[in-house]
């Protein structure tokens, strides 16, 4: 059959999916499938991860790409009721094979239980397909980004009208982003003529734990990832300022080039925060680029109780902070601070005749967001922040922010009271690392004591019955959390350790751990 | 006041932002705020662009923020009815001062008046925050986005199984990776040794037109701009075979390595699609990687009457395709494919301990999207296009190709007919770019006639009347138009240029053009 646009039936089934009165048919039947979901994941009904093997899942998602075309005519009436049932299903088929990051069980990755308010606003962008690149294209939504970029950057301690920032998709691509303004700034003509120079070859100085992200940046920005240097810690992780002083200090002496140091607040494996001031100084001493992945850490500065924690933070060259984290608003949302202003333009420059009108109105141009982003054509990530924001007030963020960091420091002193866990760190945030070791382990080797807690950690989340993560300290496997999910109560994490044991106990006796 | 997350108020206020019933009642809210919106859009019954200068539209995003508290105690019943009313005031207001890609007469960027429905799939992501980066934090998102990325690549021509794909948040980013990819495999141990290297400094070929994310991507790798050789092109702006076939024999003559050949399906500025069954033929004669940006037409593939334009498509080594530009979905949701499989794993290594778990059972590590793209957390971009194709199946994606493309050739035909404006190229697909010229300018310098169309356009947009966008062609000013949403009809292009005339008279009237 050949197909034509002009036949009746295509134009029907565009007009089908462009239809008000189906678009408000579908939202009202959404509104009561999403109250129904939450009610039952915030109060545990269910699992927190539905667990199926990729080719379970990816047979079912192939199944309703395939299915029959929906029999009646779009012009009929049984059409939306048709449209209806199948919006139903499909959404019902995704809320049930969904991981329920709203069950407070959920204690995993730094990835929230977001407010669902928030995903409400960025509904409206959705819907409306508001995006950014030039201002005109999407003015109201270049214009709630800037908003939101001036009030968390006052927020964290910076001036409005000195500073400035932008959102992108992503902690990888924030950090990518500042990092690649230093290379540019600190290595002349590198975005011109390459990254290629006589000399010794540049490095890039990271926490030692710093994120895959920043390290990879090495790889994707030509100066290589074996040009990562990683610099010490202290006992609790966290960049030691001493002897970042002596590697800049030697760097300097073998005539190395720095294209700069990236701290964090926090680092992702036990949720370190670097003495900033500190490392601030160090920096300026040795003329040297500061970028400081806040992702996790830098709405700390919201609570009156936990800002301590990013003092300084404002003082770095960059930095970034993930709204998707800390400030519980779906992913993505970053953001890319820089304490210069005019480093906004560093990053990228290109001519595109197309989209940057030379006619444009007075500062407009200032609100391109194509100019400083990597993407051109940029979604209103800042919707969900903004709205939600706008209804509640900044006092929501520190909330969070309180209840969450709170709560690992009272888990910790949980750990500490059992007699079967081990707490690894004191926690500085609400990530907490620790590892089980039931009296039978005792006295076995780490790395077995490690591999019992991944068999003891797949088991269980497969399980539905708690999601947690894990990782690797000093090469051994640990337990790791993320209370990121304001649900979460005491209670619940009492509850884990008990799972835990349970746990144990059904591998130990169907299979003795020391055998593995 | 001390702030404390254990005070009642911090505890009810998080509350409310978690409370099923609240997320129930705005969800239904909004259901009618976005009936009546899109009733009113596309009828055309308000502006297409709701214009306002920045300073104006960042004032009001910053008085939202600003906002007192709502006044009722979060548990009081009043609150629920007080959070509704700023909710919906908020909704109007972003709906108030957006851009109306939903009226019939936004006709600019690639940028489509996307399905609402689509967006509504994309809102339950973004509600129960689904994400991935590891197979086990989203394995329904990670099962959709891999379903997508088969059914997709097998309608270009891809056979499943054999190739391998990924889905990342926009062109620029895809492009990136697909080049990334290239040099990686190209330019060997850039990875980790960086991409200085003994001999000429390696470049990359692209076509003349192509985007500035395709360019600016020797500056973000470390090649440099100035390593960015722009193939030449033919008359109807396509990249030329032979040409290209003389080009890469100097380039090895002269021991230059190539990273890559990018080609375009098409390119931005009049929609120009490259001869690909020839351009693949030219790089595997000389062994140069192809890379190939079908942001825009990769979608044609849908179309009995418009696949044509991208035979060969699937022989080169690597192309992007986003599905938020004719695949009709809201923003962003870019495919990059690779024709051979393992070179997914080319782009980015990382070594992340608490995220890869070696205990992590068959072949769940190869569903992680982590190891393939830019993204770490990265949101649950496939879900309105699964969606939208559930639904309505693959063939409304050929009738939106259909529909629009046809209509960008009808209007190159009223365009011929007017005696005042002039069709710069035969369009190739929905693109299309031309000039008025009454007759008081016909005998005026390019350059005037560039500026003069400028100046409509500028004034057009502002008035809410139309959306067209602009563009420079061998440096003189033109109007530019995307019809890339299917509303349009032949009348709406009929009276764009009613309105062209009617501007460009109230210009003269007021300033006359010659005197500019």
């Amino acid at each position: 059959m050949i197909t034509q646009a002009s036949t009746s039936v295509a134009r029907d089934r565009i007009a089908a999916a462009y239809s008000p009165d189906l678009i408000g048919r579908l939202a009202h039947q959404l509104a009561d499938q999403l109250k129904s979901h939450f009610q039952m994941v915030m109060r545990s009904n269910g699992n927190v991860l539905n667990w199926n093997v990729p080719a379970v899942n990816l047979a079912c998602a192939h199944q309703h790409l395939e299915q029959e075309q929906i029999e009646a005519d779009p012009t009929h009436p049984d059409f939306a009721e048709q449209v209806g049932q199948r919006f139903a299903s499909l959404v019902q088929t995704i809320l049930d094979r969904s991981h329920n990051l709203h069950d407070p069980r959920y204690i995993g990755h730094q990835v929230p239980a977001s407010s669902p308010l928030a995903a409400l606003f960025d509904a409206v962008g959705s819907a409306t397909n508001q995006v950014m690149a030039i201002y005109e294209m999407g003015p109201w939504a270049s214009a709630v980004e800037r908003s939101v970029v001036e009030a968390v950057g006052e927020q964290i301690g910076l001036t409005r009208g000195e500073f400035a920032g932008l959102i992108t998709h992503g902690g990888s691509l924030a950090n990518l982003t500042g990092l690649l303004t230093a290379r540019n700034v600190r290595l002349a003509q590198s975005w011109e003529s390459g990254v290629a120079r006589p000399g010794r070859p540049p490095v890039l100085v990271v926490h030692a734990d710093a994120h895959y992200g920043i390290t990879r940046s090495a790889g994707i920005l030509g100066i290589g990832t074996q040009q990562v240097i990683r610099a010490p810690l202290d006992e609790r992780r966290r960049m030691e300022p001493r002897q970042l002083d002596q590697l800049l200090t030697d760097l300097r002496n073998a005539s190395t080039p720095v294209v700069a140091v990236a701290a964090c607040a926090c680092a992702t494996p036990i949720g370190a925060f670097d003495p900033l001031p500190d490392i601030v100084e160090v920096c300026r001493k040795h003329d040297v680029w500061l970028h400081v992945d806040a992702a996790h850490g830098g709405a700390a500065a919201f609570s009156d109780r936990y800002r301590h924690l990013v003092a300084g933070l404002a003082d770095a060259d960059s930095f970034i902070c993930d709204a998707h984290k800390m400030m519980f608003v779906p992913a993505l949302c970053a953001f890319v601070f820089y304490r210069n202003p005019s480093h906004r333009f560093e990053a990228f420059r290109q001519d595109a005749p197309y989209l940057f009108d030379p006619t444009t109105p007075g500062d407009t141009a200032d609100f391109d967001s194509g100019l400083t982003t990597i993407e051109c054509t940029k979604r209103a990530a800042a919707y969900g922040l903004w709205g939600l924001w706008s209804l509640f007030g900044r006092q929501l963020f520190a909330d969070l922010v309180d209840t969450t960091f709170d709560l690992g420091r009272r888990f910790a002193e949980i750990l500490h009271e059992a007699h079967d866990f081990e707490c690894l760190y004191e926690p500085q945030c609400n990530i907490v690392v620790f590892r089980y070791i039931p009296d039978e382990l005792r006295n076995s080797p780490p790395q077995q004591v490690g591999e019992f807690n991944r068999r003891i950690r797949r088991r269980l989340i497969e399980s539905g019955e708690f999601y947690i993560v894990q990782t690797n300290i000093n090469g051994i496997g640990a337990l790791r959390i993320t209370i990121i999910n304001p649900l979460t109560t005491e209670d619940h994490l009492r509850g884990l350790l008990d799972a835990i044991r349970q746990t144990a106990r059904d591998i130990s006796s169907s299979r003795p751990p020391l055998a593995d």
